[in-house]
C-alpha cells in the first residue's frame, strides 16, 4: 500500500459530554498495528482483520489493568473517510477513558491530529476535492434544512461538477490559443474567434450566476437578515419576541457586533433567519442617537428582508413622515419589504399605506395579541422560499469560493475584450489561464500549504 | 429469535456539540428491518447483512433528497449491547441531521428510547446483573483512574461474582434447614449447627467487610472529603487556592448543601479529592458565625481527611486554645489528620505541636510561597493509596448496595442469634430468606419495576 503520509494519528471524534458511547478515530499507515497492539479481541487480532468488520475487545492499560470493553471499527485503505488505513474505538463516553486511550495511542507512537486533519487527508489522497472538504463542516455546523441541502449538495461534489465542466470547456479553449502560439511565426488562427467569444460568453455567465448566488447562499447559511425598522415605539421590540416566543427553543443570541444591534436567529420551516431589530427613526438632535439611528439605515440596507413597522393609530402623514428619511434606504426590487401595520387590534391600518413605498407586501398585525404573525412569518419563508427556487440547485455558500469566481470572472471578462478587440493571441492566453487558475483554488488542483493551513485549522478535532 | 420486548428504541449515543461523527443507536425486533427501509447501501441490503460488519449507504429524506451519507454498525441478538437485534448509524455530528434521522425512525415505527433504556434491555436480556448495569453509569461518570477502577471492576462482574459465591453459600444452609422442616415431625438436625454457624459468620464476615468498604468506595467515587479547619486567618483558603491552582483545569465547582461551605474537587494522582473550606473557628457569641462553626465541626467529623491549619506565628498557647473546640471532633484513629504549620515563610513551627492531637502528621509548609505544598499533597495521596491497598478488590460504591448489604447484615446476625439460641429452625429460616432477599436485589436476582424505574432514570439517554 502506498501512503502519502507516513504517520498515523489520532483524535476524539465525538464531543466530550453526556453521551454513552465515545468514539476515537485513528488513520495512518500504523493504525491497524497500532491498534491491533493495544486491543485483545475475543477471537482474532485486528491485523488479519477485513475492511469493513466490527471487533470486540478489551484494552489494557499501561499496568496491565483493563482499561475499557471496546468495539472497534476496521477500514482499510482506499476504503475509509481518509483513504488510510483507519480505526475506530468505540468505547464508554467517559473523559477519563477516552484520555487515557489517547495516552496509549501516543505512546504507541500515534500523534494526536491537528484540527481538520482527518478531512485534509481525505482531500490530499484524492477522496475529495478542497470543495468538498470545506463542505465538510458546513453540513456539520447546518442547522436548518435550507442550509443543509446547500451544504451537503457541495459534499456530494454538486458544485465541483459544475465548476469541472466549466474548466473544461475554458481548457479546450487554451488548448486551441497554444496551438495558434506553437504556429505563432505563421499567422494562423485554428480558433474560430465567433465560436471562442460564444465559449467564453456561456461560461461567463455560468460563473456570474454561480457568484451571484453567493447573496443568498450565505444568507441561507448564516441566517436570512430581516431588518425590523421603523419609527420608535411602533411596536419593534414587542414584534421580535412576539416571533420568537414560538420558537424560543431554538432561539441564540449572536452578540452583535455593535452594542445597540440585536441580533436573534431561528429556523422557520426549514429556513433559518436572522433578526435584527434596530434603534427607531426619528428627527433628533442628539449625536449617540443619531449614530444608533445610522446603524438602523445601514442594517435595512444590507437586509434581505425589512420588515417596516406602522403604528396603525398614529395619521397617514405621520407615517409617510417617519419613514422618509427611510425610504432612500430600501429597494423593493432587490428586497423582500414588508410593511407590518401594528396595532391591529386596537386601530385599522391607515388609508394611503399602498402608496407609501410601491412594490412592498402590506400585512396588518398585531405583535401585542399575535394576530396575522402567522401571515407575517408565512411572508417571510415565501419570500425566501421562491429565491430558492429561483436559484439553481447550486448557491455558493463560502467567501472564498465567492472571491475567486469574482477573480475568474474578472480575468474572462479580459478575454472576452481581448478576442473582440483581437488583442494579440498571447495575452488572451494568458487571462485564460488567470481564469484557470481560480476556479482551480476552488476545488483545490491548484492550492498552497497556506491556503489548506487556512482551511482546516476552522474544522473541529477529530474531522 | 425469540425477543422479549416486541418494540425497537432508538436514541442519539453521542452528546450534540463539537465533535465529528454522531451516532445514533437502534435496538429492538425490528430495528434491522427498520433501517433497512431507511438507508440504501451501496452493496446490498442490511436485512442480508451479518453482525459485526459495516456498511456505507445513504439515507433519504421525506422528500427523496439524500440526507446523509452514513456508516451503519449490524449487531445480531445476542452479540449485542442490548442483547437484541442493534443498529448504530454513524453520520455527520449536525444536530439538524441526527434529528431528522430521529424523525424518520420514528415515522418508520421506533419510538424514542427513555433514560437508560438500552442498558435496562440488556439487563431484562441477561447480559449483565443489574449491579453491572448501575456500573455502567459509574464507569462513564468516572473521572479519576480510582473511580473508574472501582466502577470498571464491578461492570466487569468482581462485586457480582462476590456476591454470587455468598449467596450460593447462604443457599446451601437454607437448603438443609428446609430439608429439616420437611422432617419437622421427627425432630432430626440434617445440619450441624456448628457448622451452620461457621458458614454464617464467614458470610457474615464478608457482607460487614464490604458493606464498611462503602466508606471508601463512596469517597473514591465521589471525591474523597479533605476538611480544611483551623482558627480563623490561619491561611485555609490561601491554601485551597493554592492547591488548586496547579490543576484549575479540572476544577469542578460542587454547589454546597449549606450556603457557606465551599466545596471543589479536583483529581490528583488519579484520586478524586472533594475539598472543603471552612468558617474559621475562633470563640463567639454571635448566633450566625456559632452556626458556621458549628458547620465546620460537622465538616471536620465527615471528612476522611483533615488538614488542621495553624498559624506558625503564633505562640503554642494559643494553637492549643484555638483547636481545643475542634479537637474532640478529629478522631485521627479513623481519619487522616494532617496538621499543617503555615506561614513557613515568615516563622517557624511553634515547638510543642508533636503533642496537640497524637496520632496527626505534621507538615510545615507555606500557603502563600508554595513551600511544602508538594509534600503536602504527597501525604493526601499516600493517606488514601493505603487506604485502597489495604481495601479488597472489590469496593461497594452505591448507596443502594450499601443498604442492602446493611439489611443483609442485619438479618443474618438474626440467624446466627437464632442458631446459637437453638430457635426454631422455621424462624430461622425466615431470617435466612430475608437475607437472601437482599443480596438478591443487588444484582437483581429480585427486582421490581419500581426499582428499576428509579436506577435507570438516572441513565442518560442513549445507554
Amino acid at each position: 500500500m502506498d501512503f502519502k503520509f507516513d504517520d498515523t494519528i489520532y483524535a476524539p471524534a465525538t464531543s466530550v459530554g453526556a453521551g454513552a458511547i465515545s468514539i476515537i478515530r485513528v488513520s495512518g499507515p500504523q493504525a491497524i498495528s497500532i491498534c491491533s497492539g493495544l486491543v485483545k479481541l475475543s477471537h482474532g487480532t485486528l491485523s488479519d482483520a477485513a475492511g469493513y468488520t466490527l471487533h470486540y475487545g478489551s484494552i489494557f492499560a499501561g499496568d496491565g489493568q483493563v482499561l475499557d470493553d471496546v468495539v472497534v471499527s476496521v477500514f482499510r485503505a482506499p476504503r475509509s473517510y481518509t483513504g488510510e488505513d483507519s480505526i475506530e474505538i468505540s468505547c464508554h463516553a467517559s473523559s477519563y477513558i477516552v484520555s487515557s486511550i489517547m495516552q496509549l495511542l501516543a505512546e504507541a507512537g500515534a500523534r494526536a491530529a491537528e484540527p481538520g486533519e482527518f478531512t485534509r487527508r481525505a482531500f490530499v489522497n484524492g477522496k475529495m476535492d478542497l470543495a468538498q472538504a470545506e463542505a465538510v463542516a458546513d453540513v456539520i455546523s447546518s442547522s436548518s434544512a435550507a442550509s443543509h441541502r446547500v451544504a451537503f449538495n457541495q459534499l456530494r461534489g454538486g458544485f465541483s461538477s459544475e465548476l469541472q465542466a466549466m474548466r473544461g470547456n475554458l481548457l479546450d479553449i487554451t488548448s486551441l490559443m497554444e496551438l495558434e502560439l506553437d504556429f505563432s511565426e505563421e499567422d494562423v488562427e485554428f480558433a474560430d474567434r465567433t465560436n471562442l467569444i460564444a465559449l467564453v460568453d456561456s461560461s461567463l455567465a455560468q460563473i456570474n450566476k454561480l457568484a451571484s448566488s453567493f447573496r443568498l447562499g450565505n444568507a441561507i447559511k448564516n441566517g436570512v437578515p430581516v431588518a425590523i425598522v421603523g419609527a420608535a415605539n411602533a411596536g419593534k421590540s414587542t414584534l421580535l419576541n412576539a416571533l420568537l416566543s414560538e420558537e424560543r427553543a431554538i432561539v441564540t443570541d449572536i452578540p452583535g457586533t455593535t452594542r445597540d444591534t440585536v441580533e436573534e436567529t431561528y429556523v422557520l420551516d426549514g429556513i433559518l433567519f436572522r433578526f435584527i431589530d434596530t434603534a427607531g427613526i426619528r428627527e433628533t438632535s442628539e449625536t449617540v442617537e443619531k449614530i444608533g439611528i445610522d446603524r438602523s439605515f445601514a442594517a435595512a440596507e444590507r437586509a434581505d428582508v425589512v420588515i417596516l413597522m406602522v403604528d396603525s393609530t398614529s395619521s397617514i402623514e405621520a407615517v409617510k413622515e417617519s419613514v422618509s428619511a427611510l425610504s432612500s434606504h430600501l429597494d423593493p426590487a432587490s428586497q423582500s419589504v414588508i410593511i407590518a401595520a401594528n396595532k391591529s387590534d386596537i386601530a385599522d391600518s391607515p388609508a394611503g399605506l399602498d402608496a407609501l413605498l410601491p412594490g412592498a407586501q402590506i400585512l396588518s398585525i398585531s405583535a401585542r395579541s399575535g394576530e396575522g404573525l402567522d401571515a407575517l412569518r408565512a411572508a417571510l419563508v415565501s419570500s425566501q422560499s421562491s429565491r430558492l427556487s429561483d436559484a439553481g440547485e447550486t448557491l455558493v455558500s463560502n467567501a472564498r469560493h465567492y472571491n475567486s469566481l469574482c477573480a475568474a470572472s474578472r480575468a474572462l471578462s479580459l478575454v472576452r475584450g481581448g478576442l473582440l478587440s483581437g488583442a494579440a493571441t498571447d495575452l488572451v492566453a494568458q487571462d485564460l489561464r488567470e481564469a484557470l487558475y481560480h476556479l482551480g483554488t476552488i476545488t483545490g488542483e491548484i492550492s498552497t500549504d497556506e491556503v489548506l493551513g487556512n482551511i482546516f485549522k476552522k474544522f473541529c478535532i477529530g474531522k
